[in-house]
């Protein structure tokens, strides 16, 4: 099977939203941690696959997005799976520097307690401490 | 601050769909591997943060929906983290037993090709052997 026929094949598996979006879930490939969930239509879905790079779809801006294209902090997709009901993908990466926006390495920096329990997590600060030096 | 104080400062912040929900990644806190996504609505988090298990959404039947509490394979709550955006959040559990409905381990069991590159993740049936006996 061609890459184009594996490709027209998955986008047919996926269950799209009213709007034909799919969210994407981008796991660190080495360390594991969850950095971002993002959004993917099926352009970016197929550049994605094409390219070896994450492509998602702005929500906000209304356009795609080539993840890093303008900070450097790209992407190189390791695997991409896709759960149970087609309806959520997992893109595991190989990440250059942080991936959040903030310069955090991770979007998932802010803890809630749970059950009375006080936060634990790494703060903010010491993911900017971390990988800071990446992106000056 | 009080639970019910800390719970209700973290609802604020919390950017909910025009539906009114937040999608929730669920990673095992022990093998850092995704097991599923699913949706939480205000209820569905605030039982989560009192009661330490997973609670959620479901989208398909409209209702709550404690997992695990028919097939027992409950997810007890390690932490929960909010996104920058504050519009995802990821809850890191323990995990009794499988976590997807089909008994594979993960619901990501699917893996699409990537420029080319064949898949070469564990299949359905290797999850299933690891954890078919747990759900027995």
């Amino acid at each position: 099977m061609t890459q184009s026929e594996s490709t027209a094949q998955l986008l047919g598996q996926i269950t799209w939203s009213a709007d034909g979006l799919v969210p994407a879930i981008v796991q660190d490939a080495l360390s594991k941690e969850v950095l971002m969930l993002a959004y993917m239509n099926k352009e970016s879905l197929q550049k994605s696959l094409e390219s070896g790079q994450t492509w998602f779809w702005s929500r906000s801006r209304n356009e795609l997005w080539n993840k890093g294209a303008t900070s450097g902090h790209t992407q190189q997709i390791v695997s991409l799976h896709y759960d149970c009901d087609g309806d959520t993908l997992l893109v595991k990466v190989r990440q250059n520097g942080p991936a959040c926006h903030t310069g955090a390495y991770s979007c998932f920096y802010r803890e809630a307690e749970v059950n009375g329990q006080a936060a634990t997590g790494p703060s903010q600060q010491a993911h900017e401490d971390r990988f800071g030096p990446l992106s000056r």
